[in-house]
């Protein structure tokens, strides 16, 4: 059986042209490449947090998707609201889970204090906010690869996250 | 005069069989090797949100009570609720001190990204989430173990913690 | 055209005599040295949660300051409650700056654990919460000194900070 993950790209950009839209398609990529049971909805959003929001109440309420990957919408820009809009909806932080994505971050770059995403789960889906380059995607979706089984597994899964070796 | 500290226990398991609780001993242990004035009072309590927070409310209240540690009840699982069951007692919260708890757990393991324990300050209690496990708490208590006496002197005991040297 | 910023010395002790505020004029030192264009605006307030935010929001509604670094009141005492004070003010939280500030205080001494700092924005203002010493908010106005230009870019100033260089 399979698990689904939804990414989410938040973007004004990419919501008027989805083609610009790199880091989601690239969240895709990662997360095939690294499990055999992945299965992956994506949808893009405006920087609006009722739509951001709305969107994520959906994936939620559906109760199918175990892990949602949000992308863009977590800097200091007035229309950088992500997190504004992921934390009402979380049952619970993981605060420890943010700081592990930062530490990795911060090892790259210092300006990576200038990101605010969150971790957090609502229901039974685990939630993460990502920045919105494809580099950083790639950087924090590597950070937590090898957590996320565990993690989904805690959560409440009958069935496992399978990682894909490779050889 | 005495410092009396609380450890709660918090699992389904412990309550219903006492002798099943290890880190709840192991906190008791530690707590007497290392402060010669230090006092403890325990506690088990099911991973229920309304229990949890009815003991807490209970021991902040008595105002005799200077430090909480908690075990169990911080990961992912859906019963995993005494971070939420702490949060809204706090008067303040502690971040710092939480984030020096998880660094050094991170560097153990970094499935110490999955726990989620607060430190925060509710009246002039100290309260700490630790995790479940024996081997967490004895990692989690000597992190702290340094800082307490000058934590509780700021939050405002007239009397003072006192080490014990281990000759 | 001048980037404003607000320094806010939260302390019974200055409020009561300003001649004993050290930590105030040393970050109103910092900043001329390190920013060319650069104006500081200050004010002392004591320890009470109520004057702390009225001062604060004083400085928002104005709308003319892009950042306020507050120095006292963030540590484990009954009446240090400037993070309590800042946090109802903020629009949005950036745990990864309060994040960045602590890993480097931590370098410098555990006992940073007890600070309890925010950093966030309010309205278009960049809000910092640094401890009460002279020691700690240089340390701490070191550690953020070369992202604010970028931060405050991001939020939204059509100006910029401009970086004094040291021959
Ligand atoms: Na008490």
């Amino acid at each position: 059986e399979s698990i689904i993950f939804g990414v989410l790209t938040v973007s004004d950009t990419c919501y008027q042209d989805p083609a610009k839209d790199k880091s989601g398609p690239r969240l895709r990529a990662l997360i095939n490449e690294s499990f055999a049971n992945a299965q992956v909805t994506e949808s893009i959003v405006p920087d609006e947090k009722d739509l951001i929001q709305q969107e994520l109440r959906e994936w939620i309420d559906l109760g199918e998707l175990r892990v949602i990957l949000t992308t863009g919408g977590t800097g200091f820009a007035p229309r950088d609201v992500t997190p504004e809009a992921t934390k009402p909806l979380l049952d619970k932080e993981c605060p420890q889970l943010a700081l592990v994505i930062a530490l990795e971050s911060l090892k790259k770059t210092r300006f990576a204090a200038l990101s605010r995403g969150l971790a957090g789960i609502a229901g039974n889906t685990l939630i993460l906010n990502f920045p919105g380059s494809e580099k950083a995607v790639t950087e924090c979706f590597e950070t937590v690869k090898d957590l996320l089984p565990h993690a989904l597994n805690l959560i409440g899964d009958e069935i496992s996250l399978v990682r894909k070796t490779h050889a």
